[in-house]
């Protein structure tokens, strides 16, 4: 099974969005679901409850550490779709450091250990 | 199956820890693991990536949101544990705002749908 990639489409980036416009978050929502990266799915979700942080996608597949980005923009979209690629084809979610997009590295809100996690490090 | 509460024990909080002592985080899993919550397991983990809004938990469970909270203290101990207890008696993840501890409605650092979701929506 690939990966998904959860998009907050209600992040307002910490800007009020004029009426009839997208927010930033549906923006970035629209960006990455154009892109065809193979074994990532793109879907977009109403809240991440990252909104201090946003614009917030997070990563997740199973058996695999789980993964929040945050303050993210639409010039991070290459970025954040090779980033996702990468962890598609791990099997653990570890993508090596040095192999890490710059936003991953830098803006990794949390990350959350798989399911069948006993005793965790990297 | 129950929820997992796991807690990072390697989060200084932001301040350095002195030699021979405990990091904040150890010592907040120290005081987790010491109680005795139905359905909740507490799992110590190195590192959840979130150095910046530690110390940090995150609550897990199949077929469930996933929750990471941050820039706790062991003052929040009791809340934390009445917030898993909730968490763990639900099908979903999602606790009802108002049953929510306070340090769990202002401390929430992001949340992850389950991997079964499509689109997702509180």
């Amino acid at each position: 099974m690939g990966a998904t990639l959860y998009v907050c489409t209600t992040c307002k980036a910490g800007s009020p969005v004029p009426e009839g416009e997208l927010s930033p978050g549906a923006r970035l929502h629209v960006a990455l679901v154009a892109a065809d990266v193979p074994d990532v799915r793109v879907v977009g979700v109403e809240c991440l409850s990252a909104c201090n942080t946003g614009c917030a996608v997070s990563l997740t597949k199973p058996g695999a550490w789980s993964y929040v980005y945050g303050r993210l923009t639409l010039d991070d979209v290459p970025a954040i779709l090779e980033g996702a690629g990468k962890y598609a084809a791990t099997t653990d979610g570890i993508v090596p450091w040095r192999d890490r997009p710059t936003v991953f590295r830098k803006q990794s809100i949390a990350r959350i250990p798989p399911l069948t996690l006993d005793e965790a490090a990297e």
